[in-house]
């Protein structure tokens, strides 16, 4: 297979397929057909075929899919068989809210570290984390092998945020400032513009 | 123009555009060309018009779009023209934090109501409002006549939260659960499913 042809569509419908076989798999299913889980997902058979025949296929037979080996397999694809360090910047609710949610942990994103320039939260409590000065952020994220860096601050700051990170080696970042960074062409970023998706919901309330 | 034809992908755009507009606006500028804005937002200049002929072009003269109008004609498509009312169900970080973001206010959408199902918390403060019960729900988005619920809960619950608020005529659903919701056809809901984002992040890290 070749893996550049894969198209940015399929693979954002990748995690849902994960989310569901984990579920499956959760509930001691071992098998499942294309057609249950198209009925399962609200999506069509030959969607969920074409889909994983950009991987292969993954072996489905008459009876259907391994959900064992198909939940491996995709987890694989996603790279969630190797350990991500995180470190968060902001340690306001949202910060706090992204790390209170255990299942990253069990997907392989460790949070490491989160800081803040607030100096009155520095040595906080957030889970089993303490809030650090910004000034400690390059040296973390170097001593700590920091990967991903989550962005979870408000629009100033987070360009300068960015570029200190991405000076440091960080190559992937989770932002959830309400602007775009500009950054290298090597560096991923990952945005999750909150107000954008609310506009989104407004547009399609109106039809 | 016929808006049953435009496709889910340009719709997801024009928040975006809507977002640069109003920094554009901000800055005090009048007009800009789509090369210029080609170049601000990282999209080709035909892109931008094939995106603005969807909607009649927007009157894009040689000496380029006129700001104010532009940004105003989009907010309208988007249904910011509007108010929106909206209760959050789940006062934990993640709810705070939405509430937290000013910025939603001076686009329509006003929070009317938070509700928790942990009774230690009733009453307690979150911005100018208090922490409700579950059990008065129905009876406030009737009564305050919600029409968007934001489902800012885990997964458990979500499902009933749900057909709760589908039940008393919500017809927008705004879900950070991680879970998808079964809802009639007449009923929108916007997906933020943040695990699903960090899924795609680690895949195009490994590339």
């Amino acid at each position: 297979m070749d893996e550049k042809t894969i198209s940015p569509a399929v693979i954002g419908r990748l995690p849902r397929y994960y989310r569901y076989l984990g579920d499956l798999r959760d509930a001691h299913i071992e098998r499942i057909s294309s057609s249950d889980l198209s009925e399962l997902m609200k999506v069509t058979a030959s969607q969920i075929r074409q889909d994983f025949n950009n991987f292969g296929g993954f072996g489905q037979q008459g009876y259907g899919y391994n959900v064992e080996y198909l939940y491996t397999e995709i987890g694989k694809i996603l790279g969630l068989n190797e350990a991500h360090r995180l470190a968060i910047v902001g340690a306001g609710n949202l910060g706090r809210a992204l790390i209170g949610y255990s299942n990253y942990e069990s997907r392989g994103f460790i949070f490491e570290g989160i800081f803040d320039r607030d100096t009155n939260i520095i040595g906080e409590k957030v889970g089993d984390l303490s809030v650090r000065p910004m000034e400690e952020l390059e040296e973390f994220i170097v001593s700590h092998k920091i990967d991903i860096v989550v962005i979870a601050i408000p629009e100033t700051g987070a360009v300068d945020v960015a570029e200190r990170v991405v000076g440091c080696g960080v190559k992937a970042i989770w932002n959830f400032a309400h602007t775009d960074l500009n950054v290298p062409s090597d560096v991923v970023v990952e945005n999750v513009h909150l107000s954008d998706s609310l506009m989104k919901l407004s547009y399609m309330l109106q039809k």
